[in-house]
């Protein structure tokens, strides 16, 4: 390990940068707040940090990064801890550097339709802010309600609008970065097009922290669509709900949300949230399509085309929101899934990608592995992106079965997916729990390149070791 | 310099790899096709190549680069020439690598709206082969007719649509990429999202030929958008066309064109083409703004809410074009301004972008600072996404004011743009002629990191030497 451990004198500077009360340590602070810092949303995983970190101001982390690329201690920034790669976990301890108190919009620019955030907003709080002025910011992981607009960087979330409007990535402007040995660059400049020497807004998305601490961002936003329909769809069999979603692009519609759900996924989350539904007994999984725009008559002429698609395949009875809360319900039983699972089950979460229309061969090939293997799955996820999260149950499974055996399964779900023109993951990262499965997406040059790109901005390798790679 | 001279029998090895018929050099070319490989459309600059190569696989151009890696001889990578930065410019003499035979669609894939090309295909016939299908490639840069989609991937190449639809960057989801030891890689998959390590992908789109050699691009398409509407709108006041940009986008709408000309840019222009264009002498500068979309009910709908903000201005009579002919004699206009200037005089191209909202005062400031050191520019360009192409004429410039006197200018416009929240290119990129300047836009450590990563993926320099940085 070439990393040191926190000396009391470290602890100590720490303090005088941030203040005491934002130095926290297992011996001084509350023990349940003291270990939620030491754990995500992934699996039941949990490494304690050495010491607690919650800087104010990028001056205060740069005085951080300074004194740790120094001293070779191990950082690792956390957002609102709702990953499910492991991303934030301190495996190596040293510092949690959490970015909470990061929480301010610093500006909304109405007349350039930007806005200048801290990484700590929370995500739906941002998309009501700039909703107060007329704007939009489409992306939405299930997490909104918690997540972190810092975290979305890093793991260039995306979200069921993701499929109309793209992901995290195609919103950032412009980040302000504190590198490692302490410098605060700015990686572009607040503008739609930018040429200007390699890309490095696009480089640190996705980066998981393993780059830089992000301290400010600059998004773009959209005038905010003031119409949508929403519908539910479902289906006797699942491979045809799967197909339906290709059919749907390929009449000319892009929906702004194409979500795909197992039978089980909707009624597990209807159950958690007590929302009642009607599920008859021979429909197997759901598509929930919704439309927006500025003009409802617009929007139900679209309708009018999906309803034309989906007339095709065997499907029930489509239900059409007509309300608005009728529309949050089924919304927010979709973005719950994940939280009924993890009430029923501890589960492992594979975020697989493939091309949309591959999708069906996608579920066939998850469904045959499981029965082969003796697991059981449950899949749902933004099918118009062809992004399929199956979640991989323990249920009774044994410690050796859950820790060891479903290596294999999954480094087959993998090999599938990249056979069908996809990847690994589409929206959650590598962070810890993907890493063993990289080589399965990427060959040893790529990954050979990114060592190298690593090296370049950390090359002490104090940001977020062990991830990724 | 640390680069080696070609020998005899590397000329040798080349013509074994590509045949001598693809390896040309000054003793065996017919001397004017010879000449041309040395320039692009950078102002007169001419560098002579040591040898020509015209690989026609990417198993070619890895056996060429493993050669020069191996032999430190410089490789400058080029499409079609059109590049306004000196990308394609041998400056350092060696290989120049043409992508010309690259020139295949490979295949489009209806099902997933992707479409798998080679670098040296012309970017206005890939869109027109993606239309024959129905779908849409929206990319469109002022040269579509002649440039290669791999020089577009190079500068990260915009266009007048990219407004509404965004940039080269926004459509690329794979690559697959020679580097200079000759392997031969793919950046990433053929997924809408990707969160599987550094995104190389994006980190390739704009890097001007110095990371890697593109041998195939993986592109996404959307639906053809069957409808649009164009209007053409005189102001009386240039600083009120640029303010009225902002305007629109306030008002909620997205035109999928909203491109500024000065006065002189329109008139040199339709003089160039011979398109008669009545143009009053009140009359300072236009918008051409498009409309699209699926429906032309909606589109008129969106223009009467364009033409309720433009009354505001102190605007001419406004054109709408009503025949398909009208609407492309106004896009021809508005794409040949670069030729026309060329065909006046010899110029520098300034590829400035802000804010759009800061695009007056942007303006305003060039005009203030051409008449402080005696200069004239014509400015037109994309006013949606903020980026104005001042293009500085030489007219009866000396030797002396041309190549020296203007660095000190073209330093203050820059230093404006990032003031204003800008940068120095929008799409051109840095080519050779930008070079000077980046230390207006980049802190010295964002240009270490750069150098960086160019070191990881290039560590003795060969590719196109002498840009960027």
């Amino acid at each position: 390990m070439p990393f040191n451990a926190l000396t009391p004198e470290l602890v100590s500077a720490f303090e005088q940068i941030v203040t005491p009360a934002h130095a926290l340590t297992a011996a001084t602070a509350d023990a349940q707040q003291y270990e939620a810092y030491g754990r995500d949303h992934t699996e039941d995983f949990h490494f304690a940090p050495d010491v607690v970190l919650r800087p104010g101001t990028p001056e205060e982390v740069s005085a951080i990064m300074k004194l740790c690329h120094e001293h070779r201690v191990p950082v690792t920034a956390r957002g609102a801890g709702t990953g499910l790669s492991g991303g934030a976990l301190p495996i190596h301890n040293g510092v949690v550097l959490s970015m909470e108190r990061f929480n301010k919009i610093l500006k909304i620019d109405e007349r350039n339709l930007q806005a200048t955030v801290e990484p700590g907003v929370v995500t739906e709080a941002f998309q009501n802010a700039v909703k107060e002025v007329g704007l939009f910011y489409p992306p939405d992981p299930a997490s909104k309600g918690s997540c972190f607009l810092g975290g979305n960087l890093s793991q260039s979330s995306g979200g069921p609008k993701a499929v109309k409007y793209g992901t995290t990535r195609d919103y950032v402007l412009n980040l302000q970065v504190v590198l490692p040995n302490g410098d605060i660059i700015w990686t572009g400049a607040n503008t739609l097009k930018y040429a200007t020497g390699y890309n490095l807004t696009q480089l640190m998305v996705g980066s998981e922290g393993t780059l830089g601490i992000i301290t400010k961002a600059v998004f773009r936003l959209l005038p905010y669509p003031q119409q949508n329909i929403l519908m539910l769809v479902p289906f006797r069999q699942e491979a045809q709900a799967a197909e339906a979603v290709s059919a749907v692009f390929r009449a000319g519609i892009i929906p702004s949300g194409m979500e795909f759900m197992e039978r089980e996924a909707i009624a597990w989350s209807s159950d958690y949230l007590k929302i009642p539904l009607t599920l008859p007994e021979d429909i197997t999984a759901h598509l929930l399509i919704e439309l927006d725009g500025q003009d409802l008559d617009e929007l139900y002429k679209e309708a009018e085309q999906v309803y034309g698609v989906l007339e095709k395949y065997d499907v029930g009875e489509i239900l059409l929101a007509d309300t608005a809360g009728q529309k949050d319900d089924l919304w927010k039983i979709r973005r719950n899934i994940g939280n009924s699972v993890r009430y029923n089950s501890v589960y492992k979460e594979e975020d697989t990608v493939v091309p949309r229309a591959e999708l069906p061969t996608l579920l066939k090939g998850v469904k045959e592995i499981g029965a082969r293997y003796g697991f059981k799955s449950v899949c749902y996820g933004h099918a118009g992106d062809g992004n399929l999260h199956v979640n991989i149950i323990r249920g009774e499974l044994s410690d050796e079965q859950w820790n060891v055996g479903l290596r294999q399964p999954i480094s087959e779900i993998f090999e599938l997916c990249v056979k069908l023109g996809g990847t690994i993951s589409g929206e959650h990262g590598i962070g810890l729990v993907q890493k063993p499965f990289m080589h399965i997406a990427l060959a040893e040059a790529n990954l050979n390149i990114m060592r190298g790109i690593k090296q370049v901005f950390d090359p002490h390798g104090i940001l977020n070791p062990g991830k990724i790679f």
